[in-house]
């Protein structure tokens, strides 16, 4: 078999619950204006979140799943002038696999779920992995 | 349908090429001793390695695909006596969804492989998507 045909599946670990609802509104990069949104855990996997506490910098690592994978070059900043630039060398959510990196920090717990921000991902987004930032790497 | 029971598919969009060849010789993090590597892009995607450069700051992320998937709790720092933490709080490899994050600058270019470094992945392990690090985020 060869390397390039094996895939895996991913399951998501938790959802956004946010005020935005729409891509087209939505900021591109936490910093550019983004709301505080809600991670939900889902309970099967919440004894994950043991340790993580409010004022902790997190990575929420998401699944854009509105977005298009078979997306290779873009024009970055949905600016139409902006030269042609590999989806490698930039942070559209369109690529081959919609992989969102978000580092925020945590607000608040109430149970299962933490309020996070700012954070630029919409409503229903799926959650697939979080991670406390390393400082001594400023992350990833 | 739940949300929760919706899964995805990941397909690899690239493979590492290291010396390291097992986990337990690994640095737990690229800034403990890890070597520089390859990371070979497939050529299906190469199209969005257009705008990467020798000298960037990139994110190299990963499917480290040796990991227990249905660990939630560790001892982080493989030391065992250090307090159970959950995944979502610890860097553990072992988790639901085992992505890696390996924030790397791009050493040199050989056609579709990038040489990165430094890097703890280890040999043979699937590359499921690469970014560029936002400057103003300090990423991720």
């Amino acid at each position: 078999m060869e390397i390039a045909e094996r895939t895996y599946i991913l399951a998501p670990i938790g959802v956004i619950h946010s005020d935005l609802t729409n891509r087209e509104a939505a900021p591109r990069q936490g910093y550019e204006g983004a709301p505080d949104a809600w991670v939900e855990v889902f309970s099967a996997v919440a004894d994950g979140l043991l340790g993580v506490r409010a004022g902790d910098e997190i990575i929420v690592i998401t699944w854009l799943d509105r977005a298009q994978r078979d997306t290779l070059q873009v024009h970055p900043g949905r600016r139409p002038d902006a030269p042609l630039t590999g989806v490698f060398a930039a942070r559209s959510p369109d690529r081959p696999n919609p992989i969102g990196l978000h580092r925020v920090t945590v607000l608040e717990i109430a149970g299962f779920r933490l309020k996070v921000g700012p954070i630029e991902a919409i409503d229903g987004t799926p959650v697939i992995d979080i991670k406390p930032v390393l400082s001594r790497s400023n992350d990833a």
